[in-house]
């Protein structure tokens, strides 16, 4: 257990103190690279890729239990986190997944077992700083890495609407300063900006266009030049006027 | 048994087809002479007043139950119907309010019983037109009114956050054609249009302003002069472009 870190729950579920039927699952976006990149956990052994997700203690608010799971897979608090919608489909009853997963993992169960119901699942989308992330895994999965969203593994049930309708929000949402005050630098230059929109936005835009709609939005500052040692061609660097929360 | 209409169930709920834990609250608008109404259902003898809802059967789509839950308190089809949030907080866990409901409904229970479990709400609004529904209380309610959204009784648990939450989300959509489509009459004047704006938003509106953004939108098309028998000063009729869904 060396390789555990002190956010990992160090004991097996006990899942009596879960909610039945009731699972948060997570689309933990982070930028990089010009990539939009999700979190993605695989199953041990089992070639079965999901979402991060966990469940409802019976003592804990709905958005504790959403905080939790995210602080478990990244070991960042105070996270963006925006609840976006209840998927509740009949073929999320499907047990086939998870019963393949307590097999693989050798762990004894029946047909009861908490995992193997049908589950809703309230989904939240969040924000997270790529760099400051140190993705772990949960005890039935052997890796929890970060996927390019245009080259996502399978996913499990229907977690590949849910990161649809999760991109779809993050795409109305993209002019909310909470974007970017999440996903890039402090600092960035226009371009830098006009990067994390066309990524998001899966589209080209006009660069002259984007400029003047970005500084009539009054949501950026502008600093200093950017020091690249070549003074008359360092572009301007900007800053969010409002602050991180 | 005779006031029953056919789209109320006709026998005591079995708890057993449904799933725990989860419930379906639903804030149901109609708009009638300037007012913004909603749905509330009393409980019987027990001045506890709640949002119409229901649960969902294990054998249902999530959206499907929404649907059902519509169906039995209004009587209506294919309305229109939007998710909005799931409500999660432990001050769901109150029983106090369903434990008054069943003591005063002479119905025997023990602290097992379904209603008396702490409910995540899964929540919807709907837009309805006003003048054709006739609500319907159910089996543990004696009345289902609409009620001015000024002027509503004391809710029960969260039920006033879900309505608040609800009319927020109904202004951050106000200027979607759906809002107009499924509360206004076919056709309307801009006034009538100006005026379920001013009542949604909670504020006066610029009359030339409100005209002119309208017509910009491209939501509307202009019919003939409303037939008020003096033609001079008869205002124009509208309608949107979009069809009503």
């Amino acid at each position: 257990m060396g390789t555990m870190t002190d956010h990992r729950p160090a004991e097996p579920m006990n899942w009596e103190l879960y909610m039945p039927g009731i699972s948060i699952d997570c689309v933990i976006f982070g930028y990089h690279n010009k990539e939009l990149k999700i979190l993605i956990l695989e199953y041990k052994k089992s070639g079965i890729f999901a979402l991060p997700g966990g469940f409802l203690r019976k003592d804990e608010e709905l958005k504790d239990a959403a905080k939790r799971v995210l602080f478990e897979r990244t070991g960042l608090r105070d996270i963006y986190l925006n609840q976006f919608h209840t998927f509740g489909s009949l073929k999320r009853g499907d047990i086939g997944p998870m019963h393949t997963v307590l097999r693989k993992n050798n762990m004894p169960f029946d047909n009861r077992h908490f995992l193997l119901q049908r589950f809703i699942s309230v989904s939240y989308y969040a924000l997270v700083d790529f760099k400051q992330v140190d993705p772990v895994a949960d005890i039935l999965s052997d890796s929890c890495q970060w996927y390019d969203s245009h080259h996502l593994p399978p996913l499990m049930l229907d977690h590949h609407e849910i990161f649809e309708k999760a991109l779809e929000h993050l795409r109305n949402n993209i002019d909310r300063s909470v974007v970017g005050l999440n996903l890039l630098d402090d600092t960035f230059t226009m371009r830098e900006l006009q990067n994390l929109y066309e990524t998001i936005l899966g589209e080209k835009l006009n660069r002259t266009g984007f400029h003047r709609k970005m500084m009539l939005s009054g949501q950026l500052k502008r600093l200093g030049k950017k020091k690249t040692g070549k003074a008359h061609r360092s572009p301007f660097v900007y800053k969010f006027t409002e602050e991180k929360k």
